[in-house]
Formats: C-alpha cells, structure tokens, sequence
C-alpha cells in the first residue's frame, strides 16, 4: 500500500546502504573511534562552517534528546519547551526519566517566541520563591517543529539573544533538518544555525539514513567525559561506524541536501493535490508535513487504501491526519495520492 | 514583628510539644515501630471513620508528595495535576527527579474540574500514539489547593468517579487539611474524604507540629514494602516517635481539628480588616490563606513593619501578596495588623 | 591491520546485509511492529522451542541490560551479578542510573555458584535488618561470562532453581549467546536455555549484526506496556525493521548458529596457535575470547602489528590481554597471527 | 525494658528540648534561614576551627549521604566506599537512587586503608577501558564506621592525600562523630577533621537531637543552588529552626562533646561487664558501639529481658549482636545489664 506515514517507513538512501556495503568488512575499531567516524565529523564540520565544533553520533532522536538535555543541565535545571515539543508530548517522559523537568511555554503552530521566553525566564527570576522552583536551564526547540514549521534567522537569533541573556544554551532539535534547511520557506543555512545555537542535531533517521543522529557541541561545550555519560544512558553503540558510515555519506556530495530537497519538492506537490481536491488544511507548513482535516468517515474509507497518520482529534466527526514525505517519495505515490481522493 | 507569612512560623502547639517532653527520656525503637506512632495511626484510623486504612508518617510536604507518587506510579507512568499544583511548581521538581513527569491540566483558582480531567485522559487514549505518551497514572489535586480555595463534596467525587473509570488513584495533599475541614465554606468530613479518594495526608506541618504529615492509604493500597521504599528516598526517620507522639496529640481531644478552626477564625477577622480597609481581594478563599493586591510602593513599606509573602507580580507596579493565619496566629496580631493597614 | 580486539570489528555478516538491500523500499510501520520483525520473532520463539515466548528487539547490549532489568525490578529491588557482571564493571553505572543496585557477588572465571547465590540470599532474609537494605529481585548472569567461560545445564539449573525458591527471576546476558552454544564445551541448547530462564537476550551485535538484541522473556512475563518503557529510556528504535530484517536473516537456515561455530572453529585453531607458542594462558575459556598473559615489552611491540585488547594488569610487567575471534574471522587473519608470534 | 538497641531510642537530650520550648513561639523565617540556624551554624564553624565552612542542616543520615553525595558527583561518577559502609549496605539504595554506583572496596573492620585506596584508583585509571566504567568520584568513608572503629590521624591524612591526588573530595559520614571524637582511642579533634576532609557531618539524629545532622563543607566547595537541590531531594525542612536550635543548643557551652564523653564512659564500663562475663567481643570497637558473640539460645532468652540488636549470623548457631551506649545510658541501665549477664 502506497504510504505517507512518516519520513522513516524506507530503509536508507540506496548511496548509504552502498557505503555501508563497501566498507562492512574492514576491521574498524569500536563506540565512534573509527575512520569514518571521524572522516563524517570533519565533512559535519564544514558543512556546519565551523571548525571546532565537537561532532558526536547517537542512534535516535528521543535517546539524543535525553541524553543531551540530562548531560548539559546541572542538577537543579529543567529544560524551557513548547507545550507541543517532542520532548514535552512524545517521548513517554524520556527527559522526566533523567530527573529533570520539563517546562513547557505557550507555543504557536508550534514554535515559541523570543519574547514569551523571555517573559517566562522574567517572572522566575522575580518570583521570590525561584529556589523552590526548577531553574530554567536550558531551552530546547524543534526546527522544522513538530508541526512542520520553521523558525526564521531573526525569530532563531532573537530566542538565542534571550538564552544568551540569561546564560543558558539553545538547543534545536533537528530531527528533520534537512527538511527544514531545503524548504521554500527556510531563510537560514546550516552555518547561521551553528553560529546561532549552542548545540543541534542533524537528523538521520527521518533524512535517509538506516538510524542514526549527528550531535554539534558549536560552542567547544561537549560535556567533559561525554562518551561515559552516553555509555551510561545505554546509548552508546558499540559499531559506532554503523552511523559514521551512514553520515560520511550523507555528508559527501550534498547528499543530505539533495535528499532533503527532494522530498521537500514531493510535499509541494502533495500541496497542490489537496488543494486542487479542495482538502482542508490545518496548518500551513513548508516542510515535508502536511496536516489535512478530514471527515472521520472519509478518513476510515481513505485508511483501506492509503497510509497516513492521526494526529489529533478536532471534533466528534473530523480528525486531523498527516501525510509525510520523504527522500524515498516516488512520483507514482504521488499519482496514486491523487487518484485516490 | 508580627508575620502572616506562613503558617509554619511558631514552632509546634504547647500540647504537643508537651507530649514530646513527657515521652522524651522512654526508650522506643526506631522507623515508625513505636507505640505512639501505633497509637497515632489507631487514632487517625478512627478520626477517618476508615479501620483499614493504613497510616505511614513522613517528615515533609515535598517528601510526602514525591513518595507516595513515585512509589504508587507504575514505570510508564505520570502524576496529572493543576498546572499551579505544588508538585508541578513549587517542589524544585522533586516528582520528576523520581523519573515521573507531571501532567499539567487547566486550573481555575488552584481548582481542577472532573470535566476537565475527563476530557484530558478520554483525549489520551484517543490518540493512536499514546503508547509514546506518558500514561496517566494518577491524579494529585490538593485540598485546600495553593490558592487556599476547596472542593466540594460533589466536586471531589465527580473527580474519584473519572480516576477510577480510568482505574488510577486519587492522591489528595492535604499539607493545609485542618484548615480546609474547618473552613466555613467546607461541605466534606474527614470520614468522606477517606471514602471518596485512594490516598491522602493529614498535614501536620502547617498544622501545629513541629514537622511530620500523616498518609492514609484508604484502599489496603498501600506500597508492598513501603518502609524500604521510604528509606531508599531517604525519608525514613530513625526517631519515628517524633512524628508519631506529634500526630498523637493532635489527634487526642480533637486537638487537630480545635487549632484548624482557631486559624479559621483569625483568618475570618483578617478578612474583614482588609475588607474594612478596602485593600483588593486577589481571590476570595475560605481558608487560612488570603491573597490581596498591593501597589508595589505600599507593599514595600509594609514590608518594613509586617511580615507576609510574595504571590506573583500582577502588573509592572501590582503584586499579589499572601497573608497566612495559623493555630499560632493571635488577636494581638490582627490587632497590629489592623493598625498598620 | 590483522585485528583480534573485539567480535565487533566487522560490520554485519554479507547474508544479514544483503536482506537489508532486499528490503530496503519497502515501506514499512514503525517501533517493531512491520512483517520483517513479526518474522524474526516467529522464527526465534522456533529456534528457543518456546511458543509463547514473547521477543523484542533492542539495539545494544548495556541497553538491554538496562532496560530489562529496571522494568522488571520493583521500586525496592537490584539485581544480583557476579563481582565480574559486566553489570557491575563495564557499563558505566547504567544499571544505578535507573535507579537500581548491583548486589556483587563472588565469582570464579566470570560464573557464579548456586551454592554461593543461595548463602546470600539465605543470609539476606536472615538479616533482621533486610528491610533496611536494597532487595535481591533479579539475578544476571552471562552466559558466556565476561571471561568466555560457560554454565553447564546443570549448573544453569541450580541456579535457576535458587531463584524460583526465592521468586525471583533469573536473566541471561546473551550477547555472546551463539558462541556459548556451538561451543565444544556446550552442553545446553537454546530450547533448553529459554526452558531454564526467565528472560534472556540473543546477542546481534557480536554475531553477525550491525547492531541488535533480542529479548527473550520466556514465561509471560514481559513487563506491561514494555514499548513505553522503552521509549522512556530512550532505546525504541524508529525503524525497528533495521533490526527485524537482521534477525530473520540470523534465524533463517541457522546462520546464527552457522557463523557461531565458525568463530568456535577459529577460536580453536588460535589456542592451538597459542599453544604451540608456548603463551601463557591465563584463563581457559571454550569460546571465543582467549585470554593469554604477555610480558609488557612484548606486548608493546606486538601491538604494531596486531590488534588485540587490554583486560586487566597483572604485575607491574605483565598484562593479560585478550584475543577475540568472530564470524568474520579468516583463516589469513590465524595465519599472519602465526607468523607474527 | 532496659534497651542498648541503638544511640537513638531516646528523644532530645533535655537541654535541647528546653530550647526547643523556649523558643517555639518565636515567629520565624523558614528553610534554615532562622536565626538559630545561624547562630548553630557560627558555633560549628568556630567548633570546626574553620571560619569558611558551609554549614547546613539535614534531617537524618541515609538522607545526608545521598544529598551530599549525589549533588557533589559528576554525571559520569560513583562514590568509593568500603564494602561494609552505611551507604554500601544498610540505605536500601539510596545512593543508587541517585543514579550513581557505590564503589565498594574492602575493608577491615569497616575502615577502608589510603593503600587500599591508592591501588583501586591507580588500577582504575591504568585499565584502558576505564571510559566505559563508573569513574570514582568522591571517596566516602564513615568516622567512627559502622563497627565502631576509628581512623587515626594519619590514616585520615593518607586517605586524603590519596583523594587530593586523584583531585577527588573526601566526605566523612560522621552519624556518630561525637562518640569517635571523645573516644579514648581518639587521636584527632575536630578542626583537624574539618581540616583533612572536604565535607562532612555531624551526627545530631544519634548525638542527643530529635532529629537533624550539621553537613560542614569544609573548602568553599558547597554546590551551587544547594537548597534548590536539597528541595528537589525532599529534604528540606520548612520549619528549619527545628534542626537549628537543636544544633545551636548542642553546640553551646560544649554540650555535644559532653554528652559524647558520657556515652563513652558507659561503653567502657559496659565492656568490662561484657569482660567480667566473660563474654566473646566480636571486635574491640573503642566507641559506644559493641559487638559480642552469643551462642542463639541463650540470645533468645536474653532477648526477653533486655533489648540489643542484631548485627550478623555468625554461625549456625551464633550470632553477633550489637549493644549500644548513647548521651541517655544511665548507671541503672548498666546495672540491670550486669544483673542479667
């Protein structure tokens, strides 16, 4: 069945799994210490425009997540997110689990603003019981978002300015960067992103890798003795080339890029089919997800034929679904959308 | 100076010490395994009309609350509560440090309603990605709430009836429940709050001891090995007689309920001194703690000569400040009040 | 370079990678739930003669460890593990950071004793202060140990035996599971292991695959919503397939057991090389980890030319390093190791 | 029944509880921001001969240890113990809790050796995979330990120096601190101790308080944001004045080291009944705690008479218990004891 469910229903971009083919039988040496990984860090590196950015590999996005946020808050922080974030909703308390908190901000379409964190970063400090409450210890955002939108440069740089204000990093969590930096919609580069934020992630998983995230430290603020606190989370590969490899290809020739380019391309046709079907958008978002409102009825018969996502109730008789693209999007799942609505 | 900023500024009541002293030279073992912690837990048993309840002692508000949540919470699951409930604000994250994220619902005046809770958990399992989710695993609601506001009868029920369609707990912290239970405004006895919710505390706290708040686990619910538990948290204490000869007395001659109902009263008077003094009500709250609205140059010189707390900042030049009557507060201190305002 | 250091040099065994090109577009559901790993399981729940096995898959071996044990320990329980446990030495504390104790017990070349398990857990109950102390809930083991060495059924039962008289559940490490049974000193099968145990792991990531573990829980025991507890811990994989696709390949015409004995065979012709050298064996291991001691200077040299690893210091000139042999062994790697000692 | 069960089967000694009165009516400031705490915290601080210390105040000892310990420790690290100390054996976790490992070490007769020390830290660092396990982070030894033993000066001065070395902080659980200060076998006061260590507390739960323990950090090196941690933990105390004036009380006109001598003066002429008796001392321990031997039968029957605890099983038919002296030991007390042997 053509489906639309995610950006990770395909295995890896057939250039990835050709590297992984090449080099598997090579005697590499374990947990991220292997030539590729390193080749990878240096391609990140420039690709980033930034030279002493410190360059580490997880598997997945929720792991990276938690493991970021728990090695870089002090004890007594949480972590500033959108009511919406990933971290706030879907990763079943991941962040919690650590023992830090949480603190979720009013968001729209889920991005927050510069001055709403800076008002709720205002009021703790005022209030006079601050030391009873969890010091806002870092702020984490999404970009794309979780419902496909984007920051702009000034809306990015101006988040960063208050978190700089307050000494406390940013952190983006681009699980779908690619997604982000191709669209039509973007206004940032990937070098302006490193510059502005203390610390990102360049997605994998969801951008044509098997598995696989690329976390940059930009600010030379990787946690001292990160590799044992990685270890510890259970999070440590013992193949670190597994993600090396996947990276080291991505990262060579613009792959990444192209890729995500691609699937941006598929989702502005997909646009216009549920347009030219008169399909109602819940959101508009550059990116490669689409949120479109269908009767419940219609979305059970669309369901047999077609695979896509909840995402939430919107009333009694119409829910909100997603369709995603992806680098893997062919033009005959295109076709086969259109036809079937 | 005169204080209203808390209602555990005086030490424990003269009763109660008294006990401490009378008791202090017999020999008795450790943990809670004394008699007068025994006769303590037979004596609140009866004071809850609940001969099976079974009563542990802990030493604090934010212990007791992390304890019982954390240890009645399955793996996977969280705590929902007032976004302005203790443990979602003021408790420097103590229930996420267990691993447990708090649920943050819409309040109004520190109050939860079951509609609101039901919609929340009936969304919950709705959504086709609540595996991913923390699973709602109990609901915290405190009584009086923060705001010093009650439910009713009615209200609380309607609340255990949606915890256990959903077979999840109701937790109801009672750091203030004297206060609550003498309230004019209130319409539920002790016996009906021990029937209507699963697990609750007699605070002791803020109620005329010098430290100690009682949980009643109503339901034979009680944590298997809860004592190793207690301990692992670091919250067993090694002189369990010091809470149970305290709650022992508080709970001899009604001794709990007479000082609850003195703080009430003396509270009643505040009111209508700030009434008189047409000072702006924040809130209208039935119990021991008021919230008025100060313009801020005045707040500061009656800083100077009478104690109370800071709320939260209303606007640029208004604070919301807290005035707190206990079992300690007396008529010489309303009097000083009255005549500063 | 000729490389002995580890069963982890190689990516993943031609036939495991030649399955992921196979299935490499099509599009697949997410978390483990596509065909791929509904099939591995299958054939796993075949190869353990157990039909109500129920097999999920993780990506590494601390991992695993970490994630079985704290969701089947209760709130008040650590796990059992040989002093040598890699539990207790080489995880990087990742079992206490869920929370949980090792309970380090003596050990001989790696294993346990029935007899040793049964004197403590004997003496723990005795203890008239055990409720003040951390609860044996689980016992771990690996099989094969840390130091290649291996349980007899007979010896697997006793111990199994021991901790259903105290009700507890008995873990296997597997993540060298398929050397241990091709061993010529093997002499339980997998129907047998899986019969004896609670729950195990079949280790991927040392036997041929890029990465992955599968957990076996043997007796209907796996913990309720086991995919949220996953999650939480940051080690649900979104393309789960990555992982499935691997297995059904390891379980298909026995390649696990095919390219266990392979390195069995390898492992065998190296002792044999070993010998004829006159090394000093410091351990007699039947599987692929050789454990030989070497004068330092000696030791250094050889480095420059061949890859093995440090495992422990024994003198201030000697150290005992070890030799690893895998499905990616070659008979070119025995003959240059040959050449060079 | 005359009971040596523990040092804490009393209430205060009266001279506290008569501050304690004397006091509570006194509105005060909460969390330890009272004047008693401070005033308790300058007469340690001169006590200490250590005008810079940090001192604060926490509610018992399993909680001190896992507060100190856990707010102190790095990410990535454990605390070094012996493998008989209080946090090793009888906190049922608590440390682990944290999510950090104990790392045990032997020991005899509960006291670690800097030799001992120096080889495991030495060991540590030379194994090359020591990034892979739980670096030792802080070396925590007890003074008196939990048999009653005491460490020299220069067997504390070693330790230290071997800590300083590895630029790790020696922390001193001194639960009973004042019986090891005015043992006869003492040969350090306490500025020295304050001068040796980087933390360490003085026990008030077991040395004539109701409840509390004074936490000295010793070289500016009190962790940042310490109440927001302690709050987090569940630990802090809203009526702090409760462990304030019990420490100002203690340490006023040198009641603390007065009533310590008194206890050491009962275990002295408790051991020469146990020798007059005849009786099998288990370990000679110069402090007031003793260990005997006695064969289970005649245990048994003097269980009814006199109350002792536990300690462990020797034998199958001995056993060694523990008999303590404390400040509330009266000359009646060790008359009836003597009656009874």
């Amino acid at each position: 069945m053509v489906s639309f469910e995610s950006d990770y229903i395909a295995g890896a971009h057939p250039q990835v799994l050709k590297r992984l083919m090449e080099t598997n039988l090579e005697p590499l040496s374990g947990y991220g210490t292997d030539p590729y990984c390193e080749s990878a860090r240096e391609k990140i590196r420039a690709a980033c425009g930034c030279p002493q950015a410190e360059v580490e590999f997880l598997v997945g996005g929720t792991q990276t997540n938690a493991v970021v946020i728990s090695s870089m808050l002090k004890d007594y922080e949480g972590v500033v997110a959108a009511k919406t974030g990933h971290v706030s909703v879907h990763e079943a308390g991941a962040i919690e689990y650590t023992g830090h908190k949480v603190l979720e901000i009013p968001q729209e379409a889920g991005k927050i603003k510069a001055e709403t964190l800076r008002r709720y970063l205002k009021a703790y400090y005022a209030d006079e019981n601050f030391e009873h409450m969890v010091f806002p210890g870092m702020v984490y955002i999404s970009h794309p978002t979780e419902y496909g939108t984007l920051y702009s440069k000034r809306e990015l740089q101006d988040i960063a300015d208050v978190c700089h204000a307050y000494q406390i990093p940013l952190f983006v969590d681009g699980a779908r960067l690619g997604y982000g930096l191709m669209s039509p919609g973007a206004d940032i580069t990937l070098p302006e992103l490193a510059e502005i934020c203390d610390v990102f992630y360049i997605g994998g998983t969801k951008v044509g890798a098997l598995c696989g995230e690329a976390v940059v430290f930009t600010k030379c603020n990787k946690p001292k003795h990160f590799l044992t606190s990685v270890k510890k989370r259970g999070a440590l590969l013992a193949k670190g080339r597994l993600i090396g490899v996947q990276f080291d290809a991505l990262f060579t020739d613009d792959l990444y890029f192209k890729i995500s380019r691609h699937a941006i391309e598929k989702a502005e046709e997909m646009k216009k089919i549920f347009r030219s079907k008169n399909l109602d958008i819940y959101l508009e978002s550059p990116t490669n997800q689409q949120f479109i409102i269908l009767e419940n009825k219609r979305m059970e018969e669309l369901k047999k034929q077609i695979q896509f996502s909840f995402w939430e109730n919107l009333d009694d008789s119409h829910t909100v679904v997603r369709f995603v693209t992806s680098w893997s999007t062919t033009d005959e799942d295109l076709e086969a959308l259109r036809k079937l609505l």
